[in-house]
């Protein structure tokens, strides 16, 4: 492997990842499911332990919802539809059952249409004509969400954008790609990487989800810590509006200071102010060099002083600081089979260093590791530097974090949450809701986005039960917004979230919120029942 | 001095700054005026060539403008905010000379009352008053503007952030700083380094100008190319509606997807929409190691590979990537005798790195020089490294850039343009312009932030001309329209640009703006004539 890692000989329990035996090794992306906390990665990730979409109840049943007064589809509403976009109009109820429920299996609509239009032309015919006849629409992209804000509640007309997947214009010189809003995240990717940039977004759902999804839900994901949130890496939007008009923000310049910045307000809008059609975002260059280590700590004390001196050592090249728990690694290992080269310790980081220089990178790794190791604060760790030989080891650490999510549905029923906390507070939620539920819950496991104050809390048990989720909520919010916390850090509101928003945003914004929703969507036909509480 | 740059002896072109003789050696920041293309240091600036407060023409009278019919100030009025806030209530018509105009002397209002709340709740109480009243309200922060933004255009009460000064809190694991909206961006600066860390803004006006009004003018500057826009950085905004009610989107949070995020509509919003009293924003580290080259080049096609060629090899460490062209080096020479290390050249560019390792850095802006020098993109440089000797150098050389400004406020009257525009077609728009005006133009300049594709155009002439402004607009604007561009980048469109909007804005998003005005402000109340077009 040429380039043996220097602590190897130095740091016996430092492993060198290439002499590990690499028993589960799968592609990272196109890995079943993986999830970073965030989505699934196919759709293969259905497997058999989780219901099939039929045995879902319905979203409108289980909550006892009342629909909202939408016209009811018509044949001859289906007729214009036929002629506006003939064979792109989908109305088998078999074909029509992936779109309805969510990846997680947790909720179901009943949509009788899903319309693919390719064009943002047919977009907004779409539009004018649902919105003249009082008809609710769904937008939906890789329907990877986690908080059911991707399918229908009734019977809302499914408007996919997956046949919008083509890429517009991409500039080697300011690095700014122009794309429609279906293009999979890691398509994208793999197209960029060829001209030496990359997405400055990574999730675990990228082989399914799609840019305008991700623009929609502001998705956060694995390279925030380093190339910062969408709304300063997407430089313009494209929206058809609920009337069907078309709002042309698309600008391709990485500073624009001409009237109120619109685009931001249909960034994390979850599809309830428009339809986000085509997106122009900065992409970063391709770093030449990437290293990953994967480190044990004995205190969650240790794995924030082990953020501080990275972050302070490792500096520009820090590109992800994901932290686990042992739980999730014992979940990871029994359900997935994955074999994690770093044992007995009660919590896992994971490193990642992304530079244009490997020598430069590798030396300020191993400072960090030198450092961290003399003092105590990791006892255990394996490396791999970036070489192609070892891209699989690679891969295989990033699936260790990646596939969590999937290791939990495999686990049972999973109540899922998706937190900002002070970072010094992250993990004491987590032992204050293990020592709460005691031996009422299955597992209850923390991971995440550490770098980014984010963390996953996840709670599995059997099956579900209305008393553990009385034990679990509101208590779970009230913690965070006692530490003036968000109750969803980057996965949204959607549907199952949105009537905890009070816990992060007083009356007053929100009010402000139902302001903005009247104004874009007089008649609220853009994903109705999501995000926001009902106007008063 | 120690790091002796290793090039100094291989290029002897490429010469060492501690061997250059400092003739006019400033404070950076502390420079009279300087500013880089956005706004002053300090008032000092205010000089000899430019017409005192008096002599400046009223905007009202000079673009014959109707007032709008907002409310007259009575002796009750007065006497309400005396009681308000006693002693912070200036009337006196020689105190309030200053603040009724613009920094260039270019725009003049007539307010008979400004105001210094210390508190959000004083703003409160001073802007739910005034709609009440339906009194008109100039919010002001440091009056650094370029686009008459900040100072009245009647008789708008001036409402001052400049007691509003105070820092709320700073978390050194997260790098989040809470301050209030008046605070000065250099000394949250100095505050900032003394804990290891720096504002993610930097400015040449930094030594006046208020963090609310960076983040009400969405200001860029230097630092945007590393640590990207506030629209990424800034966390949190507390915002007074115009009625007077406060909004608390204050988070302190690097994720938060709770509802639309509200804070983008007020950031770059020009106090149109509400007034900033505080500020929550995520602070990088403080570098450890600074580097500067200042370079020549024989074209702007080899500027333009020079910058493509750093962004490569200097990758994550690049902070800085500015250009400029001999004319605004012969200004700067000529009015303000600062000496340029390198001369000869068309075209300079001034590159900074920031970086966690001063050998790492220094190696790879060695190679960089190494390239370019060899192969002759670059003709001749000069290089300062990190050290506290050569500080001054540093400062000197960052003067040469900062101060171009000041240097053509001197020259004469000043049409100044901040544009964005495709990168290649930067400096083709100071060529035609150079070549259309001829002789009735003094000088034509061209500078600006080329890593972030935006020219700063400036063309003086002798004195103010119709003639000379009308073969320059709309010009100008159609050029940058015709090239996609953007007609303020970062200054904003404030009283003197917004008639232009929509050369770079489609008039539906203009009409939503207009919306999103009247939803938020239906009196118009705050900072009326500004940044939109009246109703139709």
């Amino acid at each position: 492997a040429g380039s043996r890692c220097p602590l190897w000989s130095r740091w016996p329990r430092l492993r060198w990842l290439t002499s590990f035996p690499i028993r589960a090794l799968g592609q990272r992306s196109a890995a079943a499911g993986s999830g970073a906390g965030c989505g699934p990665g196919t759709r293969r990730a259905l497997h058999a332990a989780v219901p099939s979409c039929q045995q879902v109840a319905l979203t409108s049943e289980r909550y006892g919802l009342q629909r909202l007064p939408f016209s009811h589809l018509t044949r001859s509403d289906l007729a214009f539809f036929e002629r506006l976009m003939p064979g792109r109009v989908i109305t088998d109820p078999d074909e029509l059952k992936l779109f309805n429920v969510d990846w997680l299996k947790s909720v179901r609509g009943c949509s009788k249409l899903m319309l693919k239009p390719q064009t943002t032309a047919e977009v907004s015919q779409v539009l004018r004509y649902c919105y003249e006849r009082n008809l609710a629409v769904n937008p939906q992209g890789g329907n990877t969400g986690l908080v059911g804000g991707s399918v229908p509640v009734f019977d809302e007309i499914i408007l996919s954008t997956a046949l919008m997947n083509q890429i517009i214009s991409f500039d080697k010189v300011s690095g700014i790609l122009v794309c429609q809003a279906g293009c999979i995240l890691e398509k994208l990717n793999e197209y960029l990487e060829q001209q030496g940039f990359i997405v400055p977004l990574d999730l675990g759902a990228k082989g399914s989800c799609h840019i305008g999804g991700n623009v929609a839900t502001n998705a956060g994901g694995l390279r925030l810590l380093r190339y910062g949130s969408l709304r300063g890496t997407v430089l313009g939007l494209e929206v058809v509006l609920a009337d069907g008009s078309a709002l042309d923000c698309l600008a391709s310049l990485r500073k624009d200071n001409t009237g109120y910045d619109l685009k931001q307000l249909f960034i994390g809008s979850e599809g309830t102010l428009g339809v986000i059609t085509a997106v122009s975002i900065l992409c970063p260059q391709k770093p030449k060099a990437v290293n990953l280590a994967f480190l044990g700590c004995q205190s969650f004390a240790n794995v924030l002083e082990t953020f501080t001196t990275c972050r302070d050592m490792l500096g520009e090249i820090l590109s992800a600081f994901e932290f686990m728990d042992e739980k999730c690694m014992e979940l990871v290992e029994r359900h997935l089979k994955l074999s994690n080269p770093v044992t007995g310790s009660p919590f896992y980081v994971l490193i990642e260093t992304s530079g244009s220089n490997s020598t430069h990178d590798e030396e300020k790794l191993n400072n960090f590791l030198e450092k961290t190791m003399t003092s105590g604060l990791v006892t255990d760790g394996t490396v791999a530097t970036d070489n192609k030989k070892i891209k699989a080891c690679n891969l295989m650490l990033w699936s260790l974090r990646e596939r969590i999510t999937e290791a939990l549905t495999h686990d049972g029923y999973v109540y899922k949450y998706d937190l900002s906390l002070p970072v010094a507070k992250l993990y004491e939620l987590v032992t204050d809701m293990r020592a709460r539920l005691g031996q009422s819950a299955k597992n209850v496991v923390g991971y995440g986005h550490l770098g980014d104050g984010n963390l996953h809390l996840n709670i599995t048990a059997e099956s579900y039960s209305h008393s553990l989720l009385a034990a679990i909520e509101p208590f779970v919010y009230e913690w965070t917004a006692r530490h003036s916390g968000s109750i969803s850090a980057e996965h949204g509101l959607g549907f199952k979230k949105k009537q905890f928003i009070q816990y992060s945003k007083p009356s007053q914004a929100i009010l402000l919120m139902q302001h903005c929703k009247a104004m874009l969507d007089p008649k609220g036909i853009l994903n109705p029942y999501k995000m926001l509480p009902s106007r008063p």
